[in-house]
């Protein structure tokens, strides 16, 4: 399941879709800011989109007017440092934003003193709730003071299935892509992973090579354990670990890299070898990383890690959440997953029947 | 000038840099998270610099145990949920948190009714401060309401001159890189750089060309106006407008792009020339974007803009200004330039005598 559905009105996020662009440049449209670097042909067409679907700027005056209005708490790990998880952010304070409220960011590094520290200092300010986010997926251990408010637990898992959760359909992604490639006519599909499969506290390795290992049975596929590598999330080991996939006796004619690093990693390795994208392997990654996936050349098949309608989705639940905990309308341990969607750029191509020769061989 | 200086003890940055890792990795050992891929190795590191340097977790156990200590305020307008600047929000929490307060930070994607409604509740909450931090180095409009507590301009500058502010130095940074290819023996050096000179609300652009034409004079270089491009800061105009430098009569044996995705294009554009990098044609970036310059292969010779140290720097500017506007040690309308470091990796080298020897000639 389930993108959050029920919003009220046109949304700075509806105005972005409609005119192919993101929020932060439709803001900076609408609020007219000052030095900043939109062209003009841009700036008409967010014009235009805001004012075809009725988008008003100043919904929030009745607030304003009204003074504070509390705030909704958010506290992550790296969630925020980090360099491709802003949309999350973005999405969330969107959403409370249009309930008139401003979003309040601690980021604790990891720190679990200044975790302790930033919830009381939140729950002294009577926050509406806190949206307690991961950066990557993982299972986590919830401080027990979320139970005094609307919690949530965000891109991440609670290990104690007290609270809300909301995260990444991995095995569903790691499926999608696998299908993918094979859709596209490759039989000989290599992965490498970003972790080991039995980490327990990290569902995205697990999920996603169930995902990939789901859809090869589905086709009759049965794996080839020396396609199948665990990898570690990073450039350097997608390098690597390329070269050795390609260094075997029947070497794939796709990669499925489960993140967006690793794919610029077997970019490289590929080159290395003479093999260009997708003419003799295809590539599909996974996170749809802003400012790697679209960069690339040739541009990266990706699935989209849907951060923007996750963070609004958290945001949602702790709205609804105005009761003590267990009569939460969300219900309490319930994990919502997000499809992630397939981004298709570049990076796919059949097979190329003279793949052969390869000149390393 | 000059990076903040007066620390008390040592703190988790030292930490990190003893050990040759980041911050959110000693975080991650220190406070033991569960489910973190740190290797055994890194691990040990870390907790041996933490030992030597007697960095001690609990520092902050006195500020706990006396209840909440207020807060310090961070507002950004995308700073927060861009893909390269978590850094500055690194560093200026870091040094929040060595005085016991959490930082709590609005992301206002440039909503100037979002960032009214949070100054208000900001100040109704009694914050210690409030730091007002741009995603890139621009002149600002500051709120009027920042005079009523101590504030600070994080990474622009203040048009009314009014609050202190906090900036690179970016004319030092082109200089620097420009320098840097001179040294290598280069006489011919293009520049791409991310904007229009002439653009004052973006000093970026106008001080990194400005330190490029003073390198160049110092060493008795006339500008070449055909080396010398405005570009836009993004890859695919890095690529277009190396293409169009590489295709002068007497194209440039070095690049100093003005940013690193400018980079990353022009090694795209350069590779496809068949040109390598850095044996026919050196190239400087500027950023030392985390995700980008290391993971280029040759890795990306750039400028380092010191967000840890800034972030750092305004929070501390802050903590020090316990009177009313005017009477902040730190003065009112200073700014405050921090230097770039070079960060070298492989892409300079010297002038290749071959180099006429180009494909598309």
């Amino acid at each position: 399941m389930s993108r959050a559905g029920n919003r009220t009105g046109p949304t700075m996020h509806d105005v972005a879709a409609a005119a192919g662009v993101s929020q932060a440049t439709v803001s900076l449209v609408l609020n007219d800011a000052s030095g900043t670097r939109v062209s003009e042909e841009t700036r008409h067409r967010v014009q235009e989109s805001a004012r075809r679907l009725g988008y008003r700027t100043n919904a929030h005056a009745r607030v304003l007017r009204g003074g504070v209005a509390g705030m909704i708490g958010f506290v992550g790990d790296f969630v925020a440092t980090a360099p491709f998880a802003g949309k999350i952010i973005e999405g969330a304070q969107a959403r409370a934003w249009e309930a008139g409220l401003p979003l309040l960011t601690v980021n604790t590094g990891g720190d679990k003193e200044l975790e302790e520290s930033s919830l009381e200092t939140m729950l002294s300010y009577k926050v509406a709730g806190v949206v307690y986010a991961g950066m990557y997926h993982r299972v986590l251990e919830v401080p027990e003071v979320l139970g005094e408010v609307p919690a949530v637990v965000l891109n991440s898992r609670d290990a104690s299935g007290r609270l809300p959760s909301i995260a990444p359909d991995e095995e569903l992604g790691g499926y999608t892509a696998t299908r993918h490639l094979l859709d596209a006519g490759h039989r000989r599909i290599g992965m490498i992973n970003i972790g080991t499969p039995d980490d327990v506290a990290l569902p995205a390795a697990a999920g996603r090579r169930a995902g990939y290992l789901r859809a090869l049975a589905e086709a009759g596929i049965a794996p080839d354990p020396q396609l199948l590598l665990d990898g570690d999330g990073e450039v350097p080991g997608g390098y690597a670990n390329t070269l050795e996939l390609m260094a075997a006796d029947n070497p794939p004619t796709a990669l499925f890299c489960a993140n967006d690093r690793t794919a610029w990693g077997a970019y490289q390795a590929l080159e290395s070898l003479g093999l260009r994208v997708p003419e003799d392997v295809s590539v599909v990654g996974f996170d749809n990383q802003e400012t790697l996936a679209p960069n690339l050349r040739p541009g990266l098949t990706t699935l989209e890690l849907p951060f923007a309608e996750m963070g609004r989705r958290a945001v949602e639940l702790v709205l609804a959440g105005d009761g003590p905990a267990g009569s939460r309308p969300a219900g309490p341990g319930r994990t919502e997953l997000f499809e992630c969607p397939l981004i298709e750029r570049q990076s796919v191509a059949p097979p190329n029947p003279q793949r052969a020769r390869y000149p390393h061989k």
